[in-house]
Protein backbone atom coordinates (compact mmCIF):
# COMPACT_ATOMS: atom_id res chain seq x y z
CA UNK A 1 0.00 0.00 0.00
CA UNK A 2 1.52 3.49 -0.85
CA UNK A 3 1.22 6.48 1.92
CA UNK A 4 -2.23 7.27 0.66
CA UNK A 5 -4.92 5.09 2.01
CA UNK A 6 -6.61 3.33 -1.00
CA UNK A 7 -8.83 1.01 1.32
CA UNK A 8 -10.34 0.57 4.71
CA UNK A 9 -8.23 -0.18 7.83
CA UNK A 10 -9.80 -3.47 7.65
CA UNK A 11 -8.70 -4.72 4.17
CA UNK A 12 -5.46 -3.81 4.66
CA UNK A 13 -5.70 -5.57 7.94
CA UNK A 14 -6.73 -8.68 5.97
CA UNK A 15 -3.74 -7.84 3.65
CA UNK A 16 -1.15 -7.93 6.60
CA UNK A 17 -2.25 -11.05 8.37
CA UNK A 18 -2.64 -12.70 4.99
CA UNK A 19 1.21 -11.83 4.15
CA UNK A 20 2.33 -13.73 6.54
CA UNK A 21 0.63 -16.97 5.20
CA UNK A 22 3.95 -19.67 4.24
CA UNK A 23 3.19 -19.11 0.21
CA UNK A 24 2.18 -15.34 0.12
CA UNK A 25 3.67 -12.94 0.31
CA UNK A 26 3.17 -9.30 0.10
CA UNK A 27 1.76 -9.02 -3.23
CA UNK A 28 -0.27 -12.14 -3.38
CA UNK A 29 -1.43 -11.87 0.33
CA UNK A 30 -2.75 -8.61 -1.98
CA UNK A 31 -4.82 -10.48 -4.87
CA UNK A 32 -5.71 -13.13 -2.27
CA UNK A 33 -7.46 -10.79 -0.18
CA UNK A 34 -9.27 -9.17 -3.39
CA UNK A 35 -10.52 -12.36 -4.62
CA UNK A 36 -11.74 -13.27 -1.50
CA UNK A 37 -13.29 -10.27 -1.33
CA UNK A 38 -15.29 -10.63 -4.60
CA UNK A 39 -16.08 -14.36 -3.32
CA UNK A 40 -17.54 -12.74 -0.20
CA UNK A 41 -20.12 -15.84 0.26
CA UNK A 42 -18.36 -18.75 -1.72
CA UNK A 43 -15.06 -17.58 0.14
CA UNK A 44 -14.24 -15.30 2.43
CA UNK A 45 -17.16 -16.12 4.82
CA UNK A 46 -16.64 -20.00 5.02
CA UNK A 47 -13.13 -19.65 5.77
CA UNK A 48 -13.58 -17.23 8.47
CA UNK A 49 -16.03 -19.55 9.82
CA UNK A 50 -13.67 -22.47 9.18
CA UNK A 51 -10.80 -20.64 10.92
CA UNK A 52 -12.53 -19.22 13.45
CA UNK A 53 -13.67 -23.26 14.42
CA UNK A 54 -10.26 -24.32 13.89
CA UNK A 55 -8.99 -22.14 16.27
CA UNK A 56 -11.34 -23.09 18.57
CA UNK A 57 -10.97 -26.54 18.38
CA UNK A 58 -7.73 -27.61 17.47
CA UNK A 59 -5.70 -29.35 19.71
CA UNK A 60 -2.74 -31.25 20.30
CA UNK A 61 -3.14 -35.10 21.09
CA UNK A 62 -1.71 -35.78 24.15
CA UNK A 63 -0.83 -39.55 23.07
CA UNK A 64 1.12 -38.57 19.93
CA UNK A 65 1.40 -35.09 19.88
CA UNK A 66 -0.58 -34.86 16.40
CA UNK A 67 -2.35 -31.60 16.13
CA UNK A 68 -6.31 -32.34 15.23
CA UNK A 69 -9.31 -31.39 16.88
CA UNK A 70 -10.11 -34.47 19.01
CA UNK A 71 -7.99 -35.86 21.54
CA UNK A 72 -6.93 -38.81 21.60
CA UNK A 73 -6.77 -37.91 17.86
CA UNK A 74 -8.20 -39.52 14.35
CA UNK A 75 -4.77 -41.37 14.00
CA UNK A 76 -4.73 -42.81 17.66
CA UNK A 77 -8.52 -43.41 17.34
CA UNK A 78 -8.53 -44.94 14.68
CA UNK A 79 -9.51 -48.91 14.98
CA UNK A 80 -7.98 -50.06 11.45
CA UNK A 81 -4.56 -48.66 12.50
CA UNK A 82 -2.07 -51.98 14.67
CA UNK A 83 -0.51 -50.52 17.20
CA UNK A 84 2.14 -53.11 16.48
CA UNK A 85 4.38 -50.15 14.48
CA UNK A 86 4.57 -46.65 15.20
CA UNK A 87 6.34 -44.41 12.80
CA UNK A 88 8.19 -41.16 15.05
CA UNK A 89 8.47 -37.97 12.84
CA UNK A 90 9.99 -34.34 13.97
CA UNK A 91 6.94 -32.24 12.88
CA UNK A 92 3.09 -33.06 12.24
CA UNK A 93 3.48 -31.72 8.47
CA UNK A 94 6.08 -35.19 8.36
CA UNK A 95 3.01 -37.27 9.67
CA UNK A 96 0.40 -36.12 6.82
CA UNK A 97 2.96 -36.34 4.30
CA UNK A 98 4.22 -40.41 4.53
CA UNK A 99 0.38 -40.45 5.13
CA UNK A 100 -0.55 -39.12 1.90
CA UNK A 101 2.45 -41.35 0.54
CA UNK A 102 1.94 -44.61 1.88
CA UNK A 103 -1.20 -47.12 2.14
CA UNK A 104 0.22 -48.00 5.93
CA UNK A 105 -2.14 -48.88 8.72
CA UNK A 106 0.50 -47.63 11.61
CA UNK A 107 0.65 -45.19 14.55
CA UNK A 108 2.69 -42.17 14.60
CA UNK A 109 4.61 -39.91 16.89
CA UNK A 110 5.67 -36.61 16.73
CA UNK A 111 8.69 -35.27 18.49
CA UNK A 112 7.67 -31.79 17.79
CA UNK A 113 11.05 -31.03 16.43
CA UNK A 114 15.05 -32.36 16.99
CA UNK A 115 17.65 -32.21 19.54
CA UNK A 116 19.85 -29.12 19.03
CA UNK A 117 22.32 -27.99 21.91
CA UNK A 118 23.07 -24.81 20.14
CA UNK A 119 19.31 -23.74 20.07
CA UNK A 120 19.17 -25.08 23.49
CA UNK A 121 16.81 -27.85 22.63
CA UNK A 122 17.39 -30.90 24.71
CA UNK A 123 15.46 -34.41 25.20
CA UNK A 124 12.98 -32.66 27.74
CA UNK A 125 11.96 -29.95 25.40
CA UNK A 126 10.69 -32.93 23.01
CA UNK A 127 7.84 -35.29 22.90
CA UNK A 128 10.65 -38.53 24.10
CA UNK A 129 9.35 -39.54 26.83
CA UNK A 130 5.83 -40.25 25.61
CA UNK A 131 7.49 -42.48 23.54
CA UNK A 132 9.41 -44.44 26.09
CA UNK A 133 5.76 -44.74 27.63
CA UNK A 134 4.11 -45.76 24.64
CA UNK A 135 6.88 -48.31 24.17
CA UNK A 136 6.99 -49.50 27.66
CA UNK A 137 3.61 -50.40 27.17
CA UNK A 138 4.38 -53.42 25.15
CA UNK A 139 2.21 -53.49 22.19
CA UNK A 140 4.66 -51.60 19.90
CA UNK A 141 6.99 -54.18 18.13
CA UNK A 142 8.87 -51.09 15.66
CA UNK A 143 9.62 -48.14 15.69
CA UNK A 144 10.34 -46.60 12.30
CA UNK A 145 12.62 -43.45 12.42
CA UNK A 146 11.14 -41.19 10.09
CA UNK A 147 13.24 -38.03 11.16
CA UNK A 148 14.72 -35.60 8.92
CA UNK A 149 18.28 -37.08 7.27
CA UNK A 150 20.28 -34.22 8.68
CA UNK A 151 22.43 -33.80 11.69
CA UNK A 152 20.39 -33.02 13.96
CA UNK A 153 17.77 -35.65 13.30
CA UNK A 154 20.45 -38.26 12.87
CA UNK A 155 21.62 -37.31 16.38
CA UNK A 156 17.96 -37.42 17.66
CA UNK A 157 17.39 -40.95 16.17
CA UNK A 158 20.29 -42.25 17.98
CA UNK A 159 19.32 -40.71 21.41
CA UNK A 160 16.10 -42.47 20.78
CA UNK A 161 17.74 -45.47 20.12
CA UNK A 162 19.72 -45.33 22.69
CA UNK A 163 17.42 -45.07 25.22
CA UNK A 164 15.34 -48.17 23.66
CA UNK A 165 18.59 -50.10 23.99
CA UNK A 166 16.72 -52.52 26.84
CA UNK A 167 13.53 -53.34 25.39
CA UNK A 168 13.29 -55.83 22.41
CA UNK A 169 11.07 -53.04 20.16
CA UNK A 170 12.90 -53.46 16.63
CA UNK A 171 13.77 -49.19 15.36
CA UNK A 172 14.29 -48.91 11.59
CA UNK A 173 15.34 -46.03 9.64
CA UNK A 174 13.84 -45.06 6.02
CA UNK A 175 16.29 -46.15 3.01
CA UNK A 176 18.72 -43.41 1.50
CA UNK A 177 18.98 -43.37 -2.16
CA UNK A 178 18.20 -41.71 -5.59
CA UNK A 179 14.55 -40.38 -5.14
CA UNK A 180 12.28 -40.97 -7.50
CA UNK A 181 12.38 -38.90 -10.74
CA UNK A 182 15.73 -37.75 -9.70
CA UNK A 183 18.30 -37.29 -11.99
CA UNK A 184 21.68 -38.84 -10.96
CA UNK A 185 23.44 -35.24 -12.03
CA UNK A 186 21.78 -33.14 -9.61
CA UNK A 187 22.30 -35.45 -6.03
CA UNK A 188 24.90 -35.21 -3.78
CA UNK A 189 27.86 -37.74 -3.04
CA UNK A 190 26.24 -38.56 0.15
CA UNK A 191 23.20 -39.96 -1.77
CA UNK A 192 24.74 -41.28 -4.42
CA UNK A 193 27.36 -43.23 -2.07
CA UNK A 194 24.57 -44.66 0.35
CA UNK A 195 22.53 -45.15 -3.03
CA UNK A 196 24.74 -47.60 -4.34
CA UNK A 197 25.61 -49.17 -0.78
CA UNK A 198 21.96 -50.40 -0.92
CA UNK A 199 22.09 -51.23 -4.19
CA UNK A 200 19.13 -54.24 -4.78
CA UNK A 201 18.79 -56.41 -7.69
CA UNK A 202 17.02 -55.37 -10.41
CA UNK B 1 -5.71 -36.35 2.60
CA UNK B 2 -5.52 -40.23 1.88
CA UNK B 3 -8.84 -42.06 2.67
CA UNK B 4 -7.78 -42.38 5.77
CA UNK B 5 -9.18 -39.79 8.28
CA UNK B 6 -5.79 -38.23 9.71
CA UNK B 7 -7.78 -34.83 10.98
CA UNK B 8 -10.91 -33.77 12.02
CA UNK B 9 -13.28 -32.22 9.59
CA UNK B 10 -12.61 -29.51 10.81
CA UNK B 11 -9.26 -29.13 9.90
CA UNK B 12 -9.80 -30.71 6.30
CA UNK B 13 -12.36 -28.16 5.83
CA UNK B 14 -10.24 -25.54 6.55
CA UNK B 15 -7.48 -26.73 3.64
CA UNK B 16 -9.66 -27.48 1.34
CA UNK B 17 -10.97 -23.53 1.32
CA UNK B 18 -7.31 -22.79 1.84
CA UNK B 19 -6.87 -24.61 -1.00
CA UNK B 20 -9.46 -22.08 -3.54
CA UNK B 21 -7.20 -18.84 -2.20
CA UNK B 22 -5.19 -17.38 -5.69
CA UNK B 23 -1.59 -18.19 -4.76
CA UNK B 24 -2.19 -21.36 -2.69
CA UNK B 25 -2.66 -24.88 -3.42
CA UNK B 26 -3.63 -28.74 -2.26
CA UNK B 27 -0.47 -28.62 -1.37
CA UNK B 28 0.45 -25.60 0.12
CA UNK B 29 -2.62 -24.94 1.92
CA UNK B 30 -1.91 -27.79 4.02
CA UNK B 31 1.25 -26.44 4.93
CA UNK B 32 -0.97 -22.89 5.52
CA UNK B 33 -3.45 -24.48 7.58
CA UNK B 34 -0.28 -25.80 9.56
CA UNK B 35 1.72 -23.27 9.96
CA UNK B 36 -2.05 -21.01 11.25
CA UNK B 37 -2.51 -23.90 13.86
CA UNK B 38 0.37 -23.80 15.04
CA UNK B 39 0.10 -20.04 15.39
CA UNK B 40 -3.10 -19.85 16.64
CA UNK B 41 -3.01 -16.79 18.59
CA UNK B 42 -0.30 -14.77 16.43
CA UNK B 43 -2.09 -16.10 13.56
CA UNK B 44 -5.01 -18.12 13.09
CA UNK B 45 -7.15 -15.81 15.24
CA UNK B 46 -6.69 -13.18 14.43
CA UNK B 47 -6.83 -14.01 10.73
CA UNK B 48 -10.17 -15.57 11.40
CA UNK B 49 -11.33 -12.03 12.85
CA UNK B 50 -9.83 -9.96 9.92
CA UNK B 51 -12.21 -11.80 7.24
CA UNK B 52 -15.16 -11.88 9.30
CA UNK B 53 -15.01 -7.88 9.84
CA UNK B 54 -14.18 -7.67 6.11
CA UNK B 55 -16.94 -9.86 4.78
CA UNK B 56 -19.25 -7.98 6.58
CA UNK B 57 -17.93 -4.48 6.13
CA UNK B 58 -16.95 -4.59 3.01
CA UNK B 59 -18.76 -3.26 -0.18
CA UNK B 60 -18.65 -2.10 -3.59
CA UNK B 61 -17.94 2.13 -4.20
CA UNK B 62 -21.02 3.57 -5.92
CA UNK B 63 -19.07 6.17 -6.94
CA UNK B 64 -16.36 4.59 -8.85
CA UNK B 65 -16.61 1.27 -8.02
CA UNK B 66 -13.53 0.54 -6.03
CA UNK B 67 -13.91 -2.08 -3.28
CA UNK B 68 -13.76 -0.70 0.57
CA UNK B 69 -15.30 -0.74 3.88
CA UNK B 70 -16.83 2.67 3.38
CA UNK B 71 -19.16 3.60 0.56
CA UNK B 72 -17.96 6.26 -0.74
CA UNK B 73 -14.54 4.52 -0.17
CA UNK B 74 -11.14 6.05 0.38
CA UNK B 75 -10.12 7.19 -2.54
CA UNK B 76 -13.49 8.94 -3.65
CA UNK B 77 -13.30 10.91 -0.31
CA UNK B 78 -9.69 11.70 -0.01
CA UNK B 79 -10.02 15.40 0.12
CA UNK B 80 -5.79 15.90 -1.59
CA UNK B 81 -7.11 13.58 -4.58
CA UNK B 82 -8.13 16.27 -6.85
CA UNK B 83 -11.43 15.94 -9.07
CA UNK B 84 -9.71 17.00 -12.82
CA UNK B 85 -7.99 13.58 -13.64
CA UNK B 86 -9.67 9.68 -13.19
CA UNK B 87 -7.91 6.98 -14.44
CA UNK B 88 -10.50 4.34 -15.71
CA UNK B 89 -9.06 0.39 -14.36
CA UNK B 90 -10.95 -3.13 -15.54
CA UNK B 91 -10.64 -4.07 -11.74
CA UNK B 92 -10.01 -3.06 -8.43
CA UNK B 93 -6.42 -4.76 -9.00
CA UNK B 94 -5.59 -2.30 -11.49
CA UNK B 95 -6.41 0.22 -9.22
CA UNK B 96 -4.27 -0.92 -6.36
CA UNK B 97 -1.40 -1.49 -9.00
CA UNK B 98 -1.20 1.88 -10.23
CA UNK B 99 -1.12 3.80 -6.77
CA UNK B 100 1.21 1.56 -5.38
CA UNK B 101 2.84 2.62 -8.80
CA UNK B 102 2.60 6.39 -9.26
CA UNK B 103 2.31 9.36 -6.86
CA UNK B 104 -0.94 11.04 -8.14
CA UNK B 105 -3.68 12.33 -6.32
CA UNK B 106 -5.96 11.44 -9.04
CA UNK B 107 -9.34 9.76 -8.77
CA UNK B 108 -10.21 6.26 -10.21
CA UNK B 109 -13.36 4.64 -11.79
CA UNK B 110 -13.73 0.37 -12.02
CA UNK B 111 -15.39 -0.80 -14.95
CA UNK B 112 -15.27 -4.03 -13.22
CA UNK B 113 -14.02 -6.17 -16.59
CA UNK B 114 -13.98 -4.97 -20.25
CA UNK B 115 -16.77 -5.50 -23.28
CA UNK B 116 -17.15 -8.64 -24.43
CA UNK B 117 -19.78 -9.46 -27.01
CA UNK B 118 -18.71 -13.33 -27.24
CA UNK B 119 -19.15 -13.75 -23.61
CA UNK B 120 -21.87 -11.53 -23.50
CA UNK B 121 -20.44 -8.23 -21.96
CA UNK B 122 -22.17 -5.33 -23.51
CA UNK B 123 -22.27 -1.70 -21.62
CA UNK B 124 -24.73 -2.11 -19.34
CA UNK B 125 -23.26 -4.73 -17.83
CA UNK B 126 -19.92 -2.30 -17.06
CA UNK B 127 -19.70 0.19 -14.97
CA UNK B 128 -19.44 3.05 -17.77
CA UNK B 129 -23.15 4.93 -17.26
CA UNK B 130 -21.61 5.87 -14.30
CA UNK B 131 -18.38 7.24 -15.60
CA UNK B 132 -20.41 9.34 -18.06
CA UNK B 133 -22.59 10.70 -15.44
CA UNK B 134 -18.59 11.62 -13.73
CA UNK B 135 -17.89 13.24 -17.00
CA UNK B 136 -21.27 14.93 -17.42
CA UNK B 137 -20.81 16.25 -13.49
CA UNK B 138 -17.94 18.96 -15.21
CA UNK B 139 -15.09 18.71 -12.86
CA UNK B 140 -13.17 16.33 -15.23
CA UNK B 141 -10.95 17.51 -17.25
CA UNK B 142 -8.62 14.37 -18.33
CA UNK B 143 -9.74 10.49 -18.33
CA UNK B 144 -6.61 8.39 -18.39
CA UNK B 145 -7.86 4.75 -20.23
CA UNK B 146 -5.57 2.33 -17.59
CA UNK B 147 -7.53 -0.52 -19.46
CA UNK B 148 -5.76 -3.83 -20.84
CA UNK B 149 -3.63 -3.88 -24.15
CA UNK B 150 -6.19 -6.87 -25.13
CA UNK B 151 -8.47 -6.71 -27.75
CA UNK B 152 -11.24 -6.32 -25.59
CA UNK B 153 -9.49 -3.66 -23.49
CA UNK B 154 -9.02 -1.72 -26.51
CA UNK B 155 -12.59 -2.00 -27.76
CA UNK B 156 -13.75 -0.48 -24.37
CA UNK B 157 -11.57 2.20 -24.71
CA UNK B 158 -12.80 3.38 -27.87
CA UNK B 159 -16.67 2.21 -27.10
CA UNK B 160 -15.87 4.95 -23.90
CA UNK B 161 -14.05 7.58 -26.32
CA UNK B 162 -17.19 7.48 -28.28
CA UNK B 163 -19.75 7.98 -25.87
CA UNK B 164 -17.66 11.10 -24.76
CA UNK B 165 -17.50 12.49 -28.13
CA UNK B 166 -19.33 15.39 -27.61
CA UNK B 167 -17.94 16.11 -24.09
CA UNK B 168 -14.54 18.39 -24.13
CA UNK B 169 -12.81 16.30 -21.61
CA UNK B 170 -9.38 15.40 -22.78
CA UNK B 171 -8.74 10.90 -22.92
CA UNK B 172 -5.74 9.57 -23.20
CA UNK B 173 -4.21 5.96 -22.68
CA UNK B 174 -0.86 4.07 -21.42
CA UNK B 175 1.87 4.27 -23.22
CA UNK B 176 3.26 1.58 -24.90
CA UNK B 177 6.94 0.58 -24.61
CA UNK B 178 9.42 -1.63 -23.08
CA UNK B 179 8.94 -2.16 -19.66
CA UNK B 180 11.39 -1.01 -17.49
CA UNK B 181 14.06 -3.89 -16.96
CA UNK B 182 13.07 -5.95 -20.08
CA UNK B 183 15.24 -7.31 -22.31
CA UNK B 184 14.53 -6.49 -26.00
CA UNK B 185 14.92 -10.30 -26.95
CA UNK B 186 12.12 -11.56 -24.59
CA UNK B 187 9.28 -8.61 -26.37
CA UNK B 188 7.25 -9.19 -28.83
CA UNK B 189 7.38 -7.33 -31.98
CA UNK B 190 3.76 -5.42 -31.52
CA UNK B 191 5.52 -3.82 -28.39
CA UNK B 192 8.98 -3.41 -30.20
CA UNK B 193 7.64 -1.80 -32.85
CA UNK B 194 5.61 0.85 -30.36
CA UNK B 195 8.32 1.47 -28.37
CA UNK B 196 10.09 2.59 -31.92
CA UNK B 197 7.41 4.96 -32.88
CA UNK B 198 7.20 6.15 -29.50
CA UNK B 199 11.48 6.85 -29.47
CA UNK B 200 11.86 9.61 -27.25
CA UNK B 201 15.33 12.03 -26.97
CA UNK B 202 18.47 10.51 -24.75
Amino acid sequence: MSSKRIAGPEIERLIQLLAKVPGLGPRSARRAALHMIKKREQLLEPLAGAMAEAAAKVTICSTCGNVDTADPCSVCTDPRREDATIIVVEDVADLWALERAAEMNVRYHVLGGTLSPLDGVGPDDLNISGLIDRVASGAVRELILAVNATVEGQATAHYITAQLEDTDVKITRLAHGVPVGGELDYLDEGTLSAALRARTNF
